[in-house]
């Protein structure tokens, strides 16, 4: 029997990532195209694709807010996003038009929880939580195989937090929130105190201990949430040297071995690296 | 064909209630029991269901921690409590072997999410939140019908917080995380701070404002992890009148109609007023 051949999309703010692939062991080929206006960059994928052959399915791991109701007609559409022109979007309109097979839509953090729960560090874990730390702050988790959904996907980004002594004076940055875990311990939050990002901080900078600190508390309330068998720390700020470590012991300190799961075996990075998000598209798309 | 008679227990920390009912619309006896040493506890539970006949299946709510894994040899025991003399008491085995028949465990919370989702202010919704605010906080939810679980149930109480601006001295009194949810709004975190309940406190006592600020926090939290379609009060303190209307307003202004839910429609009190816990045990039965 042919191996089937799966288009698998990480579409992003600011860069869209392209794959074909047969399964997470034969990814043929990827290709990394910028996000700009969407008739653009929706139009690229397509003629990407269609170059490319036949495709079995699509897996569409978007940044959010996207909409997973397969019963609305915004299915597959970017909601309000701040992010100019893209509000409305139909991102999963034309892939299913031009390629004639199945669409599976999940946000980005979503699909790379289940991408990590096959064939990554949640590996044989019921629950395992994906939380990346970047522009924003995002978070996404699988449950039983089954990514997290409610009235609409999860907004991790926004969970409230404790305000670190050392650090109250800063408002925070979230337009919609001020000080919410994404206002106060994203990228963005970080240079906007600090001038720079976290890995150009100096060693011994009290700002590495903070962010730690701010994550620490959000992985405390993920437990207390979810008790997931793992809570992956992904995204750019993550590649801060020592910084998934200060955050596992934070943690621990933190959660007092309250709950079930040890910060030291829960707590961990990605086993996929970066390719999280693109294998999260191909575990979307059945591969 | 003959209705099926399931026994309910909702196992609490001062009081088990138990029941015996064919259905939702059918319960047909309800007793109060004290919660004293489990051996007693436990014998006064199976005294009263062998009195009453045969039963087809039994649902046990209980308070936690409690072990839900099957494949445990602790299934259905009480974990490490600080609650003298439970410390691992089997409650689910006794009862499986008086009465030959399936037992099924979740915790009280969990159980009432079921039952609200099922018969309650949760119909007809994807995800339901149920959060107890009482002696201690607890909360639990219900996704596609299935209670939520990872490595242990949820521990909703001890999600972290922000401080209230106007309640910056009290250390908060969780044994465990001291300022966590629970430790700043459970019932006896009120009484600690204003020596009176919620409900005493004189009209326009700026206690019960903080007490709605930190639920509505929770709240938000809550919608940011899980977006559920219902996000159910119960527990004693929420008796307090006018209370979930402040939770309400507070959480809208928070959020900032950022998530889809909105709290006017979300942020509701129980459908099933007190029986959400034992219909819960009757939701677990099968029933």
């Amino acid at each position: 029997m042919a191996r089937k051949t799966y288009g698998l999309i990480e579409a992003g703010g600011t860069k869209f990532v392209l794959g074909i692939a047969h399964g997470p062991d034969a990814v043929l080929e990827t290709i990394r195209i910028p996000t700009t206006a969407p008739d653009e960059t929706i139009g690229a994928v397509c003629e990407w694709f269609g170059a490319r052959g036949p495709l079995d399915a699509i897996g569409l791991a978007s940044f959010g807010p996207v909409e997973l109701d397969r019963a609305s007609p915004k299915w597959g559409h970017i909601l309000n996003t701040p992010k100019p022109g893209w509000s409305g979007a139909d991102l999963a309109g034309p892939l299913a038009r031009a390629f004639c097979c199945p669409v599976s839509v999940d946000t980005d953090v979503n699909a790379a929880a289940l991408a990590e729960s096959r064939w990554g560090a949640g590996q044989g874990q019921r629950c395992v939580v994906y939380l990346t730390v970047g522009t924003g702050i995002g978070g996404g988790a699988v449950i039983e195989g089954q990514t997290l959904r409610g009235l609409s996907h999860p907004e991790m980004g926004h969970i409230r937090t404790p305000r670190h002594e050392a650090d109250k004076a800063f408002a925070g940055i979230c337009p919609f929130h001020g000080d919410c875990l994404e206002g106060m311990a994203s990228g963005p939050a970080v240079i906007a105190r600090y001038g720079h990002s976290l890995s150009q901080l100096p060693a011994g900078h009290p700002g590495q201990g903070i962010i730690a600190w701010y994550l620490a508390q959000a992985a405390v309330t993920v437990q207390a949430m979810l008790e997931p068998g793992r809570l992956i720390f992904g995204g750019g700020v993550m590649e801060t040297p020592g910084l998934v470590e200060r955050v596992r012991e934070e943690a621990a300190r933190l959660g007092g071995g309250y709950f079930r799961g040890q910060p030291a075996d829960v707590i961990v990075r990605p086993g996929l690296g970066e390719r999280s998000g693109l294998l999260g598209a191909l575990a979307l798309a059945g591969g």
